[in-house]
């Protein structure tokens, strides 16, 4: 145990190995309170503070009067924001994909969106507000920004399907590239809305900008998803260093 | 204004597009809470909530007495743990890297490290637990796990240089191939004291396995970032989808 591990935190640890080793399989319950106490020799503060944060991370719910459950997996997706690779990704998890759209409206362009697009103050952008879900329940919230220059007039059937779809065909400036930056962020009330979270929920914020084949900037967009749904797959290969 | 929005999320939004745009810059004191008031025409409150939640998320710092000023940027890195790629990183953001040890120990196998490696329970693993910092200030705080078997007696110098470059050289078993999963953590007790930070704070949770040509699985190793002061960039180029 690390000197600077508090008895909660190493109980925590454990409990988190059980979990992510299946010992405690997902959607079943796992041992009360007390049973834990026993098992840990510990006080049930101590287990309950171990409990309440695993159940604050999303690993753990609890149901009222019923006891600890083991959360379902996490909705994992890799970093792509094209409607294809969503639905697929989450079909692979054996579940439902759906895109809804909030709203399509023309805003001018402010400082931000100048500075993430090859437009100038007060140019008309189209502002598409979407969320997505996996079986119903919202895992991302997204506005993106296209230039009404890029993309006249892009409809609603557009948002729903597939916005890099509709890009290539009709519009003729397939993406080539993306750029993303991931931070985290506080759910405000806005997006607490749009996730069905609590305000101040840790999630993630994605900010994304697309181009095409000639390095001119299509769309940027921002992306929220729940931290305690979400998680992020990465694969890279590599050249060895020397 | 978004009819989920509430005013100090709208003007938490209008201060991050200032920040954002640089209109508000990066070291610089932005004004006073009475003069925002005056300028979005709301109450204190209105103002104080949204400067909280923006200092809570790292774009503004409260200096005692002196007022409230942009955060300097964020770390940028890119999804990657070779030593060599992180020094660079930093170095090209002007300032200085540095990798330190905390200790090397061997351990035996549990559950979740049978998961990642190619090992049994038991098995003897060196867990090399180390903190990345930029300008001294810790930024990454990681525990790499290497069988015994793959990689005997790792030493100081080589985990405090890159572990990447020792598997190669003088092992012979380079990486080929990375495998991250990222998700959102709270620091517990451990975490908050290397990253120095508070208990509580959303941390960028990421659990990488890395593998040689063959697909041996050569490193499992944890990783902890804080939120407030990390964010990820990450590029991709891609094929159209018709």
């Amino acid at each position: 145990m690390d000197k600077h591990q508090s008895l909660h935190a190493y109980i925590k640890e454990e409990l988190l190995n059980r979990i992510k080793s299946n010992t405690y399989k997902k959607g079943e319950q796992i041992p009360t309170e007390l049973e834990l106490c026993k098992d840990f020799d510990v006080s049930r503060t101590t287990v309950r503070q171990a409990l309440n944060q695993l159940t604050m991370e999303g690993y753990l719910v609890r149901k009222q009067g019923k006891g600890t459950y083991v959360a379902e997996q996490k909705v994992k997706q890799t970093l792509s924001h094209t409607m294809n690779r969503y639905s697929d990704q989450v079909a692979n998890q054996g579940k439902k994909a759906e895109v809804s759209l909030i709203q399509i409206s023309v805003v001018p362009a402010n400082e931000l969106i100048e500075k993430h697009l090859d437009v100038s103050t007060n140019d008309p952008i189209q502002r598409i507000e979407r969320i997505r879900k996996a079986n119903g329940e919202p895992t991302q919230y997204e506005i993106a920004y296209i230039p009404w220059s890029v993309a006249p007039g892009i409809t609603k059937k557009q948002a729903e399907t597939s916005l890099y779809a509709a890009l290539k065909d009709p519009f003729g400036v397939p993406i080539a590239k993306t750029t993303e930056n991931i931070e985290i962020t506080l759910a405000d009330e806005q997006i607490s809305t749009h996730l069905e979270c609590e305000e101040g929920l840790p999630c993630f914020y994605i900010e994304t900008i697309a181009e095409n084949e000639a390095g001119k900037r299509i769309e940027f967009s921002k992306s929220y998803f729940r931290g305690d749904k979400t998680n992020f797959t990465i694969e890279r290969n590599y050249p060895i260093e020397s």
